[in-house]
């Protein structure tokens, strides 16, 4: 018997998973342990000229009614209508694969507990890192592990622009340009430069590792539109790059702390050597020390192998794998105040400030350091504000 | 009720899954939705101070007649008597994990038929990359993509070694007994430094992707005992690091070319930055591009960990995963030979030797430089006799 899935949205990833799917479907087909074909593309365009243009509907009630349909792909993006036919899907007992972080970063809590009701799966590996298989091996492989925290480079867009910055000593702004020009950045950037996008992924990652549902507005988010070029290249002397960092860590009071903000990365970390449009996820835990997972995190077919490797998973699965999966969370009490944040900073200083035993560069720009104690975010934002800080960064430790 | 499983071997590893089983005991039974313990561990030594002595047994019937137990670990390494403790596990309906890849090297096809007519699996995620979850990301994860080709860092000894080498300018003997002091080499490092272990995990790696059984002596396989400072620093000058690298490439031929050969690796490469012990897996796909997956590739608590993680799947898998296997092969005509290994090539000749249109480092130690064509390894063989080198090694490309 042949399993028929369908997929919602023709757009960048919806084409690549109908690409991907007829270019390896004899291995994926074997993998999956059935013979597979899609039988509907749903999208509100029309594609006459697709070889699949006799796949294609308007009608999301033309699957969502289709008794054969046993899994969808949902690759629309937007929190809206992608909720109402994920939902509604799952109610019917069809799992869905998506590769849309807002929806689940939103909406994941109440369509996991829709899948379990309804004994299917709502799958999301590609929400998170495109290409990189983060969530399963997360939640699977490191099932046996106390994770303690979790930090990545989440943002393909944020990551190209700073590489430029140190690479060629480009400024963002034209940097930013030459993002636009290669199809890295939308025309409007805001979501990406001011780390809703490395946010939306971050509260993915923290719900699926503490077991509650963390929404966007509880973490503090900043983006990397302050940075300058004095900051990349004193960080540099200083052994460091500088990095948009979505990270969440377990605090010893028993609250997580999720955040997102631009960090110094040692040369000394894997991390640093993570470029151009690259993502990187570091997962903590006490019986793996650290291992990092590394590829594209956007981009139609990584980011459709993603999708088209949740869609096998949903054909061979009959039931809910209930791991995979986080409770709602009734307030955010859980979620620690960035004021609370701890780690070593730095901090670039007017030139012929005072500083002692510790490593500076001081150029026409100002004296840059980085201090040897942690300190907590406030107290970070009290210091700089004492010493008339041009800029502060905390280090990622 | 209860789920039961049995440690085979108590030494570095065994006591690891141990020790983490009990410390993460709760999270590793939300994981695999049922309670769990551990009933027997096999060791022919005495162990009167463990908390778990009245666990330990010294005779393997003990476990295997034992109907409660649903699934065993091993941890003892070696070919024998691992493969007949495994096999009769297996026919008896157990799912084994193992973290033993010589076992899984030698004997995989014949252990994974056995664990399919028995209707039970046979799990090997820690024996590649330790702490790395390489294995299942691949066949699952990975299931959408075409795999041209994998690359790693497998061995955490000669990784060790070589970063010693350019980080510290220290000679190969010195930083070998370094690695013996440390831990991290045993009093004999030949399977290290030969390449030995580094063959076994990409042979489980070729046989995993390309679903034939790839034997070690199939495997053309050169250690790092060649290598010198002058190579160091002269590939460190040209952009390169040298690295002990294990892969796998599918030709257009249709044949598969695996290796372990000291190589070349660019400092555009995040592979370049991976140092000390740690190992990576570079993974190259049509849909992904390339993954990379990073992390501790040995030890006690990362083994364990991975080691662990495969306990609970096959605790939550009541039937074979047909897909994370592979078939006997009845000769190695689909492996090419090494003389048809095709790459650049770092040659370092006699100093004054005429060479022109490329890079080249010219020292009191020779004249270093990297063809900008390809050779086979034939060629590459050749031209080294015909230049009389001091040495050549291929490049990562």
């Amino acid at each position: 018997m042949s399993v028929k899935f369908a997929v919602l949205g023709h757009g960048v990833v919806g084409s690549g998973v109908v690409e991907l799917f007829y270019k390896n479907r004899k291995s994926i087909e074997k993998h999956a342990g059935t013979e597979m074909d899609i039988k509907y593309i749903l999208d509100l365009r029309d594609f006459p000229d697709s070889p699949y243009a006799d796949k294609f509907t308007k009608n999301f009630e033309d699957i969502v009614n289709d008794e054969e349909i046993a899994s969808v792909a949902e690759c629309m993006g937007g929190v809206e209508p992608a909720f109402t036919f994920v939902k509604a899907c799952l109610e019917k007992g069809k799992s869905v694969s998506t590769s849309n972080k807002e929806l689940v970063a939103e909406k994941g809590d109440i369509l996991l507990k829709t899948a379990k009701e309804h004994n299917c799966n709502f799958f999301f590996e590609a929400s998170v890192g495109g290409a990189i298989p983060i969530i399963r091996p997360l939640h699977r492989c490191l099932a046996a592990n106390d994770i303690s925290k979790v930090a990545g480079i989440l943002n393909g867009t944020t990551n190209f622009i700073l590489t430029k910055m140190y690479n060629d000593n480009m400024p963002f702004k034209e940097a930013l340009s030459l993002a636009q020009q290669l199809g890295y950045a939308e025309k409007d950037p805001t979501a990406d430069i001011e780390g809703h996008d490395a946010c939306r992924k971050i509260c993915i990652i923290s719900s699926l590792v503490f077991g509650k549902h963390v929404y966007p507005k509880s973490v503090y988010t900043k983006g990397i539109t302050d940075i300058q070029l004095c900051d990349v290249e004193a960080s540099d002397v200083l052994g460091y790059a500088i990095k948009l960092i979505a990270s969440v860590s377990k605090l010893d009071n028993g609250k997580i702390l999720p955040s997102v903000m631009p960090m110094l990365v040692s040369y000394d970390s894997i991390m640093s050597g993570v470029n151009d449009v690259f993502n990187a996820v570091l997962v903590y835990g006490d019986g793996i020390d650290q291992t990092m997972f590394y590829g594209r995190g956007a981009g139609k077919l990584p980011t459709a192998s993603a999708v088209m490797g949740d869609v096998i998973e949903a054909v061979k699965h009959k039931v809910t794998v209930f791991s995979q999966s986080w409770e709602s969370a009734s307030d955010d009490s859980f979620v620690e105040k960035i004021e609370n944040f701890s780690s070593r900073w730095y901090f670039r200083l007017p030139s012929g400030s005072e500083i002692s035993g510790v490593e500076v560069y001081n150029n026409e720009n100002g004296l840059s350091y980085i201090t040897t104690e942690k300190l907590t975010f406030t107290e970070a934002k009290l210091k700089a504000e004492k010493l008339d800080a041009f800029a502060f960064f905390p280090v990622l430790d």
